[in-house]
């Protein structure tokens, strides 16, 4: 501690406030314990500082964005320092002719994109968390976001990483040519590892240009959710691609509609809501209109941009309505998108056995579901975690997997071992440990039994 | 020997056509000494059994696809096996409505996209050698190819790959979902791996609907490559995104010409020839041809899909042209679209003071470049090397990579470390090892100093 403040001086904050916050994140859950403190780093230097000092005196170091995972993975426990890199958020550099943007860390999502547009160019990975979330807590937890069945997740918009090893070494990943496959692809490996390799304190961006065209918004209502994830599943085999396409239960449904003041929805039913945009987005939703009436919805056409967005407000209110009901455990499995109607199948069975309700929604363009468990008080009751163990197997055994996008964390680290196989757990773990010899980077996280 | 031909029968090929083939790949290059073997692999257990006894000898391995190679990366010297893939050519699942295929490591791509095509979809990673390469050569290459600037590489194509590792056992890596952030992203890693990390046995590809709307082709004629490399960043620059944007050389357009018999093309002059596709691409091309007219060049459009699958013919026999100049050195730098005009710059620069003419081609919709060396004999003239590694050093102070899709393989490993810096270059060898501990998975390529 002595060390840390005679380097980094008052960007080491130890107010019991700052402590207590970085407890946890928006999982719900929180790390035991008393974190020793949270340094807020300014500089690559600041970050290297910290490190040296933590591999000298063994610390457990938990890498931190904006606290708004929902795997716990920036929680800081008793005897570990919070890296904060959220005041490091400069754009430093935007290419529109290259299609590039150089970024530090802490930058928040939505920020970037703001600054980025009146350039013409936009950094894809839109998580509904987008407007609080940061670039580097995105890179972290490889996120995905509403817009990424068409236009990609992080792990497609990166170039390269400055990443800072446990040991406080620099390395710069990647390259900022598009193309490029010298050695192993490092920066891949790091998009998506939660800390666990090192503190990502910058980044080159991979950008779009801003699509140019209209976007036309619409939504169908089914008769159950079952009745949505075929239609869902019938508009993918169209060969017509969404921009967005989601899907919200009827317990979702119903609880966003008490919230927002809207009329309450029809009794059972599930909705889709789907956008399509650029040159022809006009001729695709009309396509995608007639594929969900075949299969039974009732379709209602957004006029304009704006009656679009409060379309889209529905789905996007969906965490605080879940909030609205009581703690909530938000899974986050994905399947091929055919086994989408299987999955929900599986998801009541399991209601059914535990006597749980589990509002889901998904974003079904690409067959990621969020399963919510809402329970009293602030621990997850063990019933909740066997029925979500349930989820979990029954995901796996369509094909998918447990983590669509949210990560591991320590809320899932149980289960790690049950998707990769003893053999690659041991494997990964070994890589992990090639960055971190001591394990003094975000431990406990992921790959902790 | 004796206990892989117990293990594997007439499998273990060790005739002297067969043990000389296994020497070289197309880069020209070929390996010293005579081959132990080269063994025909027809399942996973086949290949599992040769890395169990590869390993329990300690004898290298060198997995070998169609040996279409450009860096060495396949050959295969004394005392090494030879693991080929070729034979397990089977696409065992395809899945429209998930927009995926599970495949057999040593199926040709242009045959694995034509048993698609019936089916609506394609695999997208297009190389020149799409006719004579294998999936699994691709992957372990992360091949690119004409259309990757609109269709993505192969690194954004596969979702999931089974890799036996070193000792033998079997991996999956990946999933069958499109989304997944469950523990590291190992499939990524294999991705260009070459054959040092393990053997692909099996592959989930990611797939594209086929593209619906026309094609329309256009080439333009330049004073010169800077002239038509400004021509294609301002392309880039104007937002519409070309399926195909090549760039030639007078040398190479001369040397195309003279070899299809077609009539010369103006002294001097360098070539674009691009391709739009989809519902608007009649439109692209006209702003595309507006752009190119602006910037000084002569444009033609292609009448119909045949002329214009002639003008592509001409990019197409580009290494058929070469080769027939004499041996060739085929380069494969990258860097960001804009530096195009300062690559080309430095390729000029080089040529003066070496006194050697380096023809050169680019993917130049996504800044790769392929200068040719070309010379007498069997061997690289030390002088080549030297012009070669100066085209090197000036691509990475552009912010650009050694290799944008040919791999390091043993012809690049000396300028590895020069690229990665040596506490990456250490990084990634470690990570290696934790693969094939024992160092006998293509020994000597990548990383061999
Ligand atoms: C309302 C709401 C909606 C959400 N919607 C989505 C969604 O649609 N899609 C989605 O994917 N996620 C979503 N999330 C989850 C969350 O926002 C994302 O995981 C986000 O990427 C986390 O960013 P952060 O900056 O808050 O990171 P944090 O929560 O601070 O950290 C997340 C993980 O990344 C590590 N980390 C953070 N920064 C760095 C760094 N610079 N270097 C190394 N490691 C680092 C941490 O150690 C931790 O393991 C949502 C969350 C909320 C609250
Ligand atoms: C005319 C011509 C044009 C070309 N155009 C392009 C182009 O446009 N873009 C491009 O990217 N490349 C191009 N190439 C290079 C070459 O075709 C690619 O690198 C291709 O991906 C190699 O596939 P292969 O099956 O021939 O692999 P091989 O040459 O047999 O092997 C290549 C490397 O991959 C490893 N490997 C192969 N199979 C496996 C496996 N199953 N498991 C593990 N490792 C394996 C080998 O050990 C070796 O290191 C071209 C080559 C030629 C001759």
């Amino acid at each position: 501690m002595a060390l840390l403040r005679a380097e980094l001086g008052d960007r080491v904050d130890t107010s019991p406030d700052a402590l207590a916050a970085v407890r946890a994140d928006k999982s719900g859950h929180a790390s035991d314990g008393t974190p020793l403190a949270v340094v807020h780093a300014a500089s690559v230097s600041d970050v290297q500082a910290v490190m040296r000092i933590a591999t000298a005196t063994r610390t457990p170091v938990v890498p931190r964005g904006a606290g708004t995972g929902l795997a716990g993975g920036a929680n800081t426990g008793g005897g570990e320092i919070a890296l904060s890199l959220r005041g490091m958020d400069r754009l430093l550099e935007v290419r529109p002719d290259d299609l590039l943007a150089v970024v530090e860390p802490g930058i928040v999502n939505a920020e970037l994109n703001a600054l980025l547009e009146p350039h013409g160019v936009w950094w894809a990975p839109d998580p509904a968390s987008r407007a609080i979330s940061t670039v580097g807590g995105n890179i972290a937890t490889g996120a995905g976001g509403l817009l990424c069945a068409k236009y990609g997740v992080v792990r497609d918009a990166v170039l390269g990483v400055d990443l800072v090893l446990a040991d406080g070494r620099l390395m710069h990943l990647g390259h900022r040519s598009v193309k490029g496959v010298t050695g192993l692809d490092l920066t891949s490996l790091v998009i998506g590892s939660e800390g666990t390799l090192g503190v990502v304190v910058g980044a080159t961006l991979k950008l779009r240009r801003l699509v140019e065209g209209e976007r036309v918004t619409l939504t169908a209502l089914f008769d159950g959710v079952r009745a949505a994830a075929v239609a869902s599943a019938a508009v993918t085999a169209s060969g017509v691609q969404p921009a967005i396409m989601e899907l919200m239960d009827a317990r979702c449904l119903a609880a966003v509609h008490r919230l927002l003041s809207l009329p309450e929805p029809p009794p059972g039913a599930a909705q889709l809501t789907i956008q399509t945009d650029g040159p022809v987005a006009a001729a695709e939703a009309r396509t995608i209109a007639a594929v969900l009436t075949a299969a039974g919805g009732t379709v209602s056409v957004a006029a304009d941009d704006a009656e679009g967005e409060e379309l889209l407000a529905v789905r996007r209110s969906m965490h605080a309505a879940m909030e609205s009901l009581g703690t909530t455990l938000i899974e986050d499995v994905s399947v091929p998108r055919s086994a989408l109607p299987a999955m929900f199948d599986e998801i009541a069975r399991i209601e059914r056995k535990y006597g749980l309700v589990i509002p889901t929604v998904a974003h079904s363009g690409d067959g990621n579901l969020h399963p919510n468990f809402v329970f009293e008080g602030p621990d997850v009751p063990p019933i909740v975690w066997e029925a979500a163990e349930e989820v979990f197997r029954a995901a796996l055994e369509l094909g998918g997997t447990l983590t669509g996008e949210h990560g591991i964390g320590v809320l899932k680290r149980r289960w790690l071992a049950d998707e990769l196989g003893d053999d690659q757990w041991q494997l990964q773990r070994e890589i992990a440990r090639v960055f971190d010899p001591l394990g003094i980077l975000n431990p406990g996280k992921v790959f902790a039994a």
